[in-house]
C-alpha cells in the first residue's frame, strides 16, 4: 500500500479503505457502466474522519473526488487510476427530527428518499424529488443543487437547506448547521458549497428545512392551442389557486405522440393531436373543496379559451398515469436512440422561438434526418431537449451541441438548468457565463483549495 | 479638490459629486441624525461610470462605503472623513417588467416601494415588505438580505433575486443578470453579494423574481395560553391552510399590554389578559371561501384548545388595526425609553425559554429595573427583544448585550436575524459563527478585496 493509503487506513479502518477489487466492482457512475478506476474508496463514518483523510491529502497534494449516489448526469464522479473517491455513504444518520421546527438534521450520505419519507411520518414534507429518489444522496443533492417537480412552488434544494457542514480542501471544518429560517450573522457560508458540485468543500452534514404536509391533491392534462398561451395561463393558475401550483409540466406535441403512440395499450387522457399538453398539480389542504377550485379555474380557463381541452385525473390512479407519461424516460431514450440530451433553461416566453430556431438549424444540417423531442418544467424556465439525428447521431453529437448551445446564449438561458457542469459542459459554460463570472469563480476556488486537489476539472478548467 | 476627488469629478460631473454642505446636509443614516462627515458623496449614474470610480479608487486604496436608503439598523453606512460615500439614488430606472416570465430587472437605486407598486400593476406581487420600504432601496435590501413579514411564506431577499450585476473592489463589472428559476451553470455568484453588506462589492443592478397576485386576505388576533400550543399551532396551519400562511408573527403579552395600555382610546381585538397573541395572516385566490376556510380552520383549532380566543378581522380596517398593534413601533420606543433593542433568532421551540432566562438574568442585575418586551416573526424564528434597566440603560447597554447574546450562543441562535452586523454588532458575531466560519468569511474578503477598500470594518475586523 502508499505511503498515503497507509496513512488514510490508519484513520479509516479496514471498512474504510476500499481496493483493487472492491473498487473496480463497482460501476463509474449510474450512466457509465465501466468498471469504477479510482485508486481506492474512501468511506469516512463522521466528519472528523473526513477532516483528517482531508489533511493527509493536502499534505500529499492528493486529488480526490467526492462521490455521492453517482447518479448525477454530468460526468462529475468518474476517477483515474492516482485518484480517490470520497464516498458519504456510510454517514446516513439522521440525527434529528425537529418536529416543531419543522428542520432534519442528517448526515450527507442518507438517501433522498428516507428523508421524504422520514418527513412523511412526521406529517412533515421534503419537497424535492427526483426519479433517482432511492440512490441519490442529500449530499450530493445539495452540492448539485438538485431540482424537480416542484421547484415552482417551494424552490431549488438550495432552498432547502438551512444549514450544512462541510470539510474544506485543507480538512478545516465549516460547521454552519443554522436550524432558523432567518439568520443575517455575516456571509452565509452555506451558499458557496451548494452547487458548486464538490469543487469548494465537501458537504458532511446537512439541516433540511420541512414544509407542512398537504391533504389535498388536484392534478390534469390540459391541452393549448398556441404557445403564448402557456406563460398567460402559468400565471392565471398562479392567482386562481392561491399560489398552491406545485408543478407546470409542458410536454410539446412532439414527446406526447411519441410516448402515446409507443403505448397503445395504455389510456390515453387526451387526443395526441394538439401543439401543447401541460401537466398542472395544486396541493393544498381539503381535497373535495380544492378540487372543486381547481375544476372551476379550469372551467374558467377554457371558457377563456387559455386551454382547449383537459381532462381532471379523478383518482391517484389517473393522477400517476397522467405523470407516467411525463416521466416515460424509458420509451423516450428506447424511440430516440441514438440521441443526444440537453437540460436548458430559457426566459419562458421564448422558449418555443428557441426550440424552433434549434430544430430548423438541424434540419438544414442534416435534412431528413433531424428529430426533436421537447417537454420539461416549463415553469422552471427549465426545458429538456432530446435530438437525434439519426444513425450518426454519436459522431454528429459534438456540432449538435454547438448548435443548441449557441442558440442558448442568444437567449440569455443556462446551459445547465438543473444537472449542472460536471466535466461534460466545462466547454460549453462560457455560452451561459461571461469572461468576468468565470474569473470569479476561479478566484473562488483559488481562495478555498489553492492546491486544486477537490474535484479538480468540474465546473471550469483552472 | 483632491487628486482623486478630480479624476472621479471627471468620470461622474458636477451632478455625481457632493461636498460641503451638501453632504453635512444629509443625516448619517435614518437612526443618526448627525450631518454626515463622509469626504464626499459619489453619486454615479451607470455600472460603467462606477466601475470607472472604482477602478480610480483601487488604484489610490481609497475606502468607500455603498450605501442604499440609509434605514439599516446596524450603523453599516456612517463615514468619516477620508471615506467616500457611494450611492446609487440616481439610478433608478426600472428596466424591464417581463409579465410573462414574471421577473423585474431593476437598478439598485429604486426604492422597494416603488417595486411594489410597478408589480401590482402588473397584476404581480414583490413580496419583501418593511416599515422602511418608502425609502430603502432594492440595492441595499439585497445588500442585507432584508426580512419582514412575509418570510414564512416568501423567503428573505435572497430567494428573491434571480440575478444581479455587482462592481467589485477594482471595479470589475460581474453581470450575472440571470431570469431563470433554474440555472446551475457553474457557481451561484450573485449569493456572495446577498448580505454581505457591501464589502464584497456593490450591487448595481437586480433581476427580481415576482409571485402571482393573490386576491383574498385573512387576517385574525388569536391568544394562545401556553408557549408549547406555538409551534404546534404554526404546524397545524401550515397544513390546514393547503400552504397558504404568510404570517405568523407572536406579541407576548408585555407587547400587546404596554401597546393597548397606551392607546386606551383604540378598539381592543382581544382582552389584554393573555399570555401570548399571535397575527395569522393568510392570503388566496378567493375571499369567500377562503375566508369561510380559515374560520374553519381556526374553529377547530379553538375546540382542540390550540388557542383560547380569537378575533377575526371582518373588514380591512379590522385588518389593519390588528397589524397596527403589531407594527406600533413608535409607542414601543416612547414607552420604553431609555432602550436597547434587539434582532434575533432562536429554533421557535426553545424561544419563551430564552426570553425567561434573559428576563431572570436581567432582574438578578438589575432588580426592580428590567423591562423586557418581546414581538416578533415567530414564524421564522426570529423575535425583537426591547430592553430597559432603568435610566442608566445606556450605561449598562454594554452588559445587557452580553447577557442576551450570550444566551443566544447558548441556545444556537443568531446574534442578527434579518438586519444584519453593520458595526454595531462586529463584537458579538463570534456568539453565532465559529472562529472557523470568520475565518473564511475573510478568506472570501481577501480573495475579492484585497486591499480592503470595500466597506472596512463591517460584518467584521479584518
Amino acid at each position: 500500500m502508499s505511503i498515503i493509503l497507509d496513512e488514510i487506513h490508519r484513520v479509516v479502518g479496514d471498512g474504510g479503505l476500499l481496493r483493487g477489487s472492491d473498487v473496480s466492482s463497482r460501476p463509474t457512475s449510474w450512466v457509465d457502466p465501466t468498471p469504477n478506476t479510482a485508486m481506492a474508496i474512501i468511506r469516512p463514518t463522521s466528519t472528523e474522519q473526513l477532516s483528517r483523510v482531508m489533511k493527509i491529502c493536502h499534505r500529499h497534494d492528493q486529488v480526490v473526488i467526492p462521490v455521492g449516489g453517482g447518479t448525477g448526469l454530468v460526468n462529475a464522479v468518474c476517477a483515474s487510476s492516482d485518484q480517490l473517491l470520497i464516498s458519504l455513504e456510510r454517514m446516513k444518520s439522521i440525527e434529528n427530527i425537529d418536529s416543531a421546527g419543522c428542520t432534519m438534521t442528517v448526515e450527507a450520505g442518507v438517501p433522498l428518499q428516507t428523508i421524504q419519507e422520514v418527513a412523511a411520518e412526521n406529517s412533515l414534507l421534503f419537497p424535492i424529488d427526483f426519479g433517482a429518489r432511492g440512490s441519490a444522496q442529500v449530499g450530493g443533492a445539495v452540492a448539485t443543487n438538485a431540482g424537480g417537480n416542484e421547484v415552482l412552488r417551494y424552490g431549488m434544494m438550495r432552498e432547502q437547506v438551512l444549514g450544512l457542514e462541510a470539510v474544506l480542501a485543507d480538512g478545516t471544518v465549516i460547521s454552519s448547521m443554522n436550524r432558523m429560517l432567518k439568520n443575517n450573522a455575516g456571509y452565509d457560508l452555506k451558499q458557496l458549497f451548494i452547487g458548486s458540485e464538490g469543487t469548494l468543500g465537501i458537504v458532511t452534514r446537512v439541516v433540511l428545512r420541512l414544509r407542512s404536509a398537504l391533504a389535498s391533491k388536484s392534478t390534469a392534462l390540459v391541452a393549448v392551442d398556441e404557445f403564448g398561451k402557456i406563460p398567460t395561463l402559468l400565471k392565471t393558475l398562479g392567482s386562481a389557486l392561491g399560489g398552491t401550483l406545485n408543478s407546470y409540466e409542458v410536454l410539446w406535441h412532439s414527446y406526447y405522440k411519441l410516448i402515446t403512440d409507443a403505448h397503445p395499450d395504455r389510456a390515453l387522457p387526451l387526443a395526441n393531436e394538439y401543439p401543447f399538453y401541460i401537466l398542472v398539480e395544486s396541493c393544498g389542504a381539503d381535497q373535495v373543496s380544492d378540487k372543486a377550485r381547481f375544476e372551476a379555474v379550469l372551467e374558467s380557463a377554457f371558457e377563456s379559451e387559455l386551454i382547449i381541452d383537459a381532462a381532471i385525473a379523478q383518482s391517484e390512479k389517473q393522477s400517476a398515469e397522467m405523470w407516467a407519461i411525463r416521466d416515460d424516460i424509458e420509451t423516450l431514450l428506447q424511440q430516440m436512440v441514438p440521441l443526444v440530451g440537453f437540460d436548458i433553461s430559457i426566459p419562458i416566453q421564448d422558449l418555443d422561438k428557441y426550440v424552433g430556431i434549434v430544430r430548423d438549424k438541424l434540419e438544414e444540417k442534416w435534412p431528413g434526418d433531424a428529430r426533436i423531442v421537447t417537454f420539461g418544467h416549463l415553469g422552471d424556465s427549465n426545458i429538456h431537449l432530446v435530438i437525434s439525428v439519426g444513425p450518426d447521431t454519436p459522431a454528429r453529437e459534438k456540432t449538435v451541441m454547438d448548435i443548441v448551445y449557441q442558440q442558448v446564449s442568444r437567449f440569455d438561458g443556462s446551459v445547465s438548468a438543473e444537472h449542472g457542469i460536471g466535466l461534460d459542459k466545462v466547454d460549453y459554460l462560457h455560452h451561459s457565463r461571461s469572461e468576468d463570472e468565470i474569473a470569479l469563480m476561479k478566484t473562488l476556488k483559488n481562495a478555498l483549495d489553492p492546491k486544486g486537489i477537490l474535484s479538480p476539472g468540474r465546473v471550469f478548467q483552472l
